[in-house]
């Protein structure tokens, strides 16, 4: 039993959706969330940049002490995880690893996309991550820029054309290319979830790196006994920017009211 | 005479816009530009944020001691000019009074519109200026959030059906309204002057707020006997994130390629 929290982050609010499967799979934990609202987004910052940000987000969700840190960010988990684990005693899980593993489970022919932002793609970090688990399997990577900002204007439902056509645009080429199995490498994805499945046909299957993640910290917290006492877990939003903004646009993300309104970091400090 | 060089400033790199008119309107003087593209963009920020992330900007720019400084960023000029002109004794010009007064002076049936972000059309910055210099205009402000991401994924041109798409449903309504003249109030706006000119059609005066800002710089320079000698000026380039990236992404917006590379700065530091 370890009574400490989990730490959270995300660039922004993205990460929320894996809150909401760590409450679901493990209802007992209290959890730090911190959503860096007053520089997102993350996914075409440099490597340099996202380091630097990486760093203060986890210095300081280091001041709540936590058992495990979940970086419920795509962007962080595919440029900074191995520098971060390598600088912290904290154990740190990304999202790249448990999705990749999840993956390579789930595929029949063999043929894996990834879609999420450009500085994931571009890190190499699921390749790299398919190379070591699973090299049989070919992985097709596409950049999807311009998902977090229609996500983040509530542009997520099927009938909205902008959304369909740029979602047709993205992923006809993975349709295409004969994927059974699609990673959602960005935690903004999951509410776009109809609108993929819709282009992508019911026979590919969707991973939700969120969720994988929240598995991969339970499984982790099970393996050491470090699971929380039973009862119910409270969460503490932070944030950079205007708490009320993220109040606000957190509903989307979590499908319910926050308990606690967030609490304003200044997260340059760290 | 002055030889000291001009301070330009903005979120990203939308004010190379404003650079552009500056160089065509003034091109002896010496321009030194900062994007903080660490921190792009602007658009959704709080008043808060914007405030201390100007300050840090207009701090940076100072330390080239410049003769005046060009707000180049819409988000920026309609939040924080008048407690950053009051903080400092360089001389300020934002984009809203230069784009309010040819507004103005173009409209014929007293109906104007303005778009622009959520923070800039949310601040009321436009409607102070309009009720104080030309009350008898109506102004009807529409924000214009995927714009900005969409300028700078390159969806700029006539034919992108997401643009299109995405500029219909946003100035049907201000063309429906009968507005005579529009204020783009963004310096990346230009970059969609045809597509955003086919929405509103001919009729209708578009407003550069960035062509407006470099106007009123020269008339502030040339009042006050203030411009730089004959001869060819210079732009130093800076920017908060990876200088190779800014380079890549600066023709868009110049319509040419940059003389030096820019300088990367840790905005964070000032």
């Amino acid at each position: 039993m370890d009574t400490r929290p989990i730490g959270v982050f995300d660039s922004g609010l993205g990460g929320l959706t894996a809150v909401r499967e760590l409450r679901r799979q493990m209802p007992s934990e209290h959890i730090i969330y911190f959503g860096d609202t007053s520089r997102v987004p993350y996914g075409n910052r440099s490597p340099e940049t996202l380091l630097k940000y990486a760093r203060q987000d986890l210095r300081f969700l280091a001041t709540f002490r936590p058992k495990a840190v979940v970086i419920a960010c795509g962007t962080v988990s595919s440029n900074c995880l191995d520098t971060l684990q390598a600088e912290n005693d904290i154990p740190i899980i990304g999202v790249v690893e448990p999705a990749v593993k999840r993956a390579a489970a789930a595929t029949r022919n063999r043929r894996v996309g990834l879609i999420a932002t450009r500085a994931s793609v571009n890190s190499g970090a699921y390749q790299r991550r398919f190379a070591a688990l699973a090299p049989e399997i070919t992985l097709i990577g596409r950049p999807c820029p311009l998902f977090v900002p229609l996500v983040e204007e509530g542009r997520v439902r099927t009938g909205d054309s902008v959304i369909e056509t740029v979602a047709a645009e993205y992923l006809t080429p993975l349709r295409e290319e004969g994927v059974d199995t699609l990673v959602l490498g960005c935690t903004h994805y999951p509410l776009l979830r109809e609108v993929i499945g819709t282009v992508m046909g019911p026979d590919v299957t969707l991973i939700d790196v969120g969720q994988e993640a929240a598995r991969a910290a339970r499984a982790y917290l099970q393996a050491r006994s470090a699971a929380a006492p039973k009862g119910q877990g409270d969460v503490v939003y932070c944030t950079s920017d205007r708490p009320a903004d993220f109040e606000r646009m957190a509903r989307m993300f979590l499908y319910e009211d926050m308990e606690h309104s967030p609490r304003l970091v200044d997260i340059e400090a760290y």
